[in-house]
């Protein structure tokens, strides 16, 4: 299981609603993550916007795609789209960073497992 | 058991020795993590040096006490000082951003547990 962390950015003005819309997503949305393999996932917002993701998944890219089928996450996503910076649909302009550390792999390996 | 994230810089042009300390952190540093009730914790870095964390914990503040009283975390916190944007210790100038989303905690609403 890898870990992934994405950024993004909430429009200022709309961060109230989407600390709102995100305390009681759609269940359906929310079983379609789990049914499409997203795990311990979880969502960071400061209060100048800067939003910050962080899931796990046997592969991001089967997570996205396995999505990105959906119905529920397409009407998900266009209701979101009124609450970030930049055009399109949210989920598409994440920016994944590398992960650099890894404190379970470490240790595995510092105890020889 | 509680997620948290947090945030720092990295200067841009310690950004290759921030991922090369970080690819081999010393093993009694691991331990003292994992002992001190650090778990599922990763570290992503961006090109432009915004590091994000991300850990479990049942108790940040007890977490983050817990490694302030090891020898080991003073030894290198002092190292890493030098790779970070700003003075002091980096584990004492992290800044933690609110959780807006839980996945399985949301689930496990939904679904009536």
């Amino acid at each position: 299981m890898a870990r992934y962390c994405f950024i993004s950015r909430v429009a200022p003005e709309k961060i109230e609603v989407y600390r709102e819309r995100h305390a009681a997503v759609w269940p359906d949305m929310l079983r379609a993550l789990r049914d499409a393999g997203w795990s311990h996932y979880s969502l960071f917002l400061s209060d100048d916007g800067l939003l910050v993701g962080h899931f796990d998944a046997e592969s991001r890219e089967a997570a996205q795609e396995a999505m990105s089928n959906t119905e529920v996450n397409r009407l998900w996503q266009a209701e979101m789209a009124k609450l970030f910076v930049g055009d399109g649909s949210p989920d598409e302009e994440f920016v994944y960073l590398p992960e650099v550390f890894n404190l379970e792999e470490q240790l595995a390996e510092a105890e020889g497992r």
